[in-house]
């Protein structure tokens, strides 16, 4: 979908691929929704159309990743089709071409890997799903990989733990953004009591 | 979609309608694809078709809710589009209809109240959305709405608060069907940590 432009809202672009996980897309496009004076959605996949996820669900992006130079905040999920991507030249270089104007790059899980295997967080700190880290780590030459953390955010880059992580992160953008009164807000309306410190990461033992 | 049919997997319908809310889908059918031997899920809705949803993105339902008897767990959930469902008898009827054989009966978010106007909850405990419960406990005669329970589960119902607790409800559902530590493995794959308490209600007084 593509909101009406709101005047003064971010536009999010959530990049869709073929089994990609519903709750890394899902979770922070529900907490970013209920500000959508502030927030406004976009899917976008190589090119517009239906999209399986993991799941087998089809989603619909309704925009290709070489549409438009409209990008403001970008989000990249994992899934079960994050392998594939590592060693896929042209998506890599075409999502390098779509986020090199975005204000801020995000990503939920093994998305991370993705960024970082097309060189997206050279000399950033980042994290990633607990269950792949160490496969997640060998892509980047320069990342700094934190293992214990449900979220990490380093200038203009967001990356989140596994899944779930991905709501909590989001609401913790919400807050650097507009505050956490807004941030608050947005969780209350959703019923999510959102994970407010980066550092507590229950999932780095288990 | 709908996944091949494994033997002794309980089918999970989920009912779509325009209008319907992401997380209150993508919550729970994100922890129950974690046991892909014990549930399979389909996307549901009163056609086969692209369904809208309240924030606008398109995601497909694979069935139409007078294609099929093949019922096992039904869930409902809520979004822009419930109030129009309340008067849409059609609707409700199908609904009563697909859900006759149904062994559980699922909501999240007001579509308890889609279940209340169809007559399903006739007897039963339930609990739905905080911000909209007045507006909520009007449908249904004998229904008992319980305004502080993160979820409610009553002999073969099961509903949940707002939109995020439908992951936790869905979570205590895995581990009354297969037991806590399959229940727990659950929510350590996508880094969820559940409330377990159903009692456990912040959003009731805010």
């Amino acid at each position: 979908m593509t909101e009406p432009d709101v005047p003064g809202s971010r536009k999010v672009s959530v990049v869709l691929f073929e089994g990609f996980e519903l709750l890394d897309v899902f979770g922070p496009v529900e907490i970013l929704s209920v500000l959508p004076d502030q927030f406004r959605i976009s899917m976008v996949a190589r090119e517009a159309g239906l999209v399986a996820s993991s799941q087998g669900t089809r989603v619909e992006a309704t925009e290709g990743l070489s549409d438009t130079a409209d990008v403001d905040i970008v989000l990249v999920p994992a899934g079960l089709g994050w392998l594939k991507l590592l060693d896929d030249k042209d998506f890599l270089n075409q999502l390098r071409s779509y986020v090199a104007d975005a204000t801020l790059v995000t990503s939920v899980c093994t998305g991370s890997a993705i960024l970082a295997a097309a060189g997206l967080l050279e000399g950033y700190r980042a994290t990633s799903n607990k269950r792949s880290f160490d496969r997640v780590i060998r892509h980047g030459d320069t990342v700094q990989w934190e293992r214990r953390a449900r979220w990490v955010h380093d200038r203009d880059r967001w990356a989140s733990s596994g899944v779930a992580a991905g709501i909590d992160m989001t609401a913790a953008l919400i807050a650097d953004l507009f505050g956490p009164t807004a941030a608050r807000h947005a969780g209350d309306v959703i019923e999510y009591d959102p994970q407010t410190d980066p550092d507590h990461d229950i999932f780095a033992d288990r």
